[in-house]
């Protein structure tokens, strides 16, 4: 008997899971492990930047009044009374016609008001003693960076839910966080279903395939910023998967089934949502590959029932699951970046529903260019390798000529789309 | 005493580096764990995919021979003997008028070349047993996966030094690679020097600034693929520096100082290197920021004195550093990626040397944008969080316009460029 499912839109089927209530934890974790993760909190300036004038150059620090008569013609010249690197403090007093000799970084003494740069001083030596001499005036600041002229404390440097980039770590240390309060790493359950799935230690046998989807959606899974805790593979029995399906829910913060949802007899996942009472958001997608991606919420927690064939599963996990995950890391914008780019070839194929094509976007010229990444079949994982993108064919066209515009959606990015895209 | 150095064009300082001996280790991981880590071999195939003739779709598998007279005025009638899910073989023999109820994935019955999709079939029961019907002709091999359609025993699927990524898990899966032969992280030791540096737990203190340096090139190393090793921060004190540098070297496979590389009085590097004979590969590079940054040879090591600026010290890493980290994990393009984009806003700094300015490459209609990040001073480190790229700005002019069409080393990129750029 052939189940009559209803297909919605794909940006109803998002709309569906995101309505939900989720929003992330937080955890504090040393600088050091912070770098990748996703900050939890707006991070602010705890002091200015610097934190005292300084040198910006190498040369002598000076009082600009000293500095007013100084001319090609009229060389002036200071005594050198002390001479500090980045990190020291001058104990001296700088007096009229005195002069520091100063390191990058240091602290200007407090006296000075410029630095002239080493390369415009002449420097010499007159009764033992260390003097320079300049042949130009300087107005008060020059050469100097000063107290706050970076940041302010309090400013709002990063906002929540970046991610973490050597950058980042830089003014993490700047500004003393040894501790940087980061989005706890949601946890995703996994299960492979399919009687006809091997491990990927067994050899081959007849009508057997090795189980393929768990090691790909596991690693989309931390891809997407989430730890993945598999449990294993399921065999096509309905109460076996049903008590797996329900015990493992509780671990989790979502779960993902791959396999079982299509209309086959040996497809249970709908049944077991039917005896869970599990509210099914959607289970029949207009697109291609993916259409009969299902989703249900069950105790405030997600069931993803992704496809068994990969691609299927490669793309309702990157349109469906990925934004969960990523507001989970209080992204604010959790959804694949789509951008425009040029379809490089023919792609001649009708399609009454919207297809997501794993593609390769290059740049050239300065231009995004986007190729199918191999045979459009949707049992190929190969093309899923040298994907860095699905693009969008909108169906009910008879295909799309070389040159035309498309929309695609990049996966190996973290800056993300906001919805609608 | 003002040292001369001659500066040398980036192109040359990069080729100086890369012409050394430089190349990767493998090691062996399991498939769980080589999700982000460079292949080290070609990856083959280790048998035909799929591996059996299987049905594409939910459907009945027939032999066509039995279909050449069926048509919409007369519908042949088939027994259907069984009843197959994916991973089942059937043990019966399919014969005359006889048809196998198959699902998607399952191996053919071996007299069948065709597969009936399920909506084109009527099924019904006679006499106790089911039947179907079906109202067209079918020619052989359709609705069929054939066995090696996707991929042949033996061929070259993905090339050695390519990062491993969700469908490149699939593929390991496919092909039994319970474990996976990677790249060996390269171990980066990383000091940092300079007598102004607090550490990140410690307050602030007058002229002295927390440091920065190591927690922002400890993340780019890890972005580049390898491991940190650090060792901690030195004072500007020549003796402890140079035995530190020293025996920290043998630990390594590259060594990266921050500071002490300028021409400051408390710059010691330059003459550690001396002291040691370490082969200086060249001490001032025609750019702007890091046109201190010094590279030096020692017993087939590479040391890297990174400029203690910020910004100089991120630009350096990235244009020396990164490319050898690469190459030992096998890349063919370990460069950078640079692209073309437009620039966005008049940048009308005049510079005698080509500038690396930190930037926020977007995409807008298609093409690429690229604006500076942030005010380029290069003591900000500021700008260092929002760059996702190295916008090149070649000297000798007067500027550059907004509009003006620009090259961008892009950041957060795996492909990489050849060389020469």
């Amino acid at each position: 008997m052939l189940e009559r499912r209803t297909p919605i839109p794909v940006g109803e089927a998002v709309k569906r899971i995101m309505n939900h209530e989720w929003s992330g934890q937080t955890e504090n974790v040393s600088i050091q492990e912070s770098f990748g993760r996703y900050l939890s909190e707006d991070l602010r300036a705890t002091s200015d930047v610097p934190h005292f004038d300084r040198a910006p150059y190498d040369g002598f620090a000076v009082r600009t009044i000293d500095t007013k008569d100084a001319s090609q013609t009229n060389p002036v010249e200071f005594e050198v009374i002390d001479h500090i690197g980045a990190g020291m403090v001058t104990a001296k007093t700088v007096s009229a016609f005195q002069a520091v000799r100063i390191m990058t970084g240091a602290q200007m003494p407090e006296e000075c008001d410029a630095v002239v740069m080493l390369e415009l001083a002449k420097a010499f030596e007159k009764d033992g003693k260390n003097y320079m001499s300049i042949k130009r005036a300087y107005k008060p600041g020059d050469n100097v960076s000063f107290k706050g002229e970076d940041a302010r404390e309090g400013d709002v440097l990063i906002k929540k839910g970046t991610k973490i980039n050597p950058g980042i770590q830089a003014i993490l240390a700047t500004f003393g966080y040894a501790q940087v309060p980061v989005a706890k790493r949601p946890i995703v359950g996994l299960y492979a279903t399919g009687t006809e799935l091997l491990d990927v230690h067994d050899a081959l046998e007849p009508g057997k395939i090795r189980n393929s989807n768990s090691y790909m959606i596991a690693a989309q899974i931390e891809r997407a910023g989430a730890d993945v805790h598999y449990f294993g593979q399921l065999p096509d029995e309905f109460e076996t998967c049903y008590e797996a399906v329900k015990s493992a829910l509780g671990k989790v913060d979502m779960l993902i089934t791959t396999g079982g949802v299509s209309v086959g007899d040996f497809d249970y996942l709908p049944a077991i949502y039917e005896k869970m009472k599990a509210e099914v958001l959607f289970n029949k997608v207009a697109m291609r590959p993916g259409s009969v991606t299902t989703v249900a919420q069950f105790e405030g927690k997600l069931l993803f029932g992704l496809s068994g064939n990969p691609s299927a599963c490669y793309v309702g996990f990157e349109l469906f699951t990925r934004p969960i995950i990523r507001r989970m890391l209080f992204a604010e914008k959790p959804h694949l970046r789509k951008e425009k780019a040029i379809l490089d070839v023919d792609f001649l194929k009708a399609n009454p529903f919207t297809r997501f094509v794993r593609s390769a976007v290059t740049v050239s010229d300065g231009k995004l260019i986007a190729s199918p990444s191999g045979l459009d079949k949707s049992n190929i994982v190969m093309s899923l390798a040298g994907a860095n993108s699905l693009m969008i064919l909108p169906g009910g066209t008879r295909g799309y000529e070389a040159g035309s515009e498309v929309e695609v959606l990049l996966l190996e990015d973290f800056d993300g789309s906001e919805w609608p895209w």
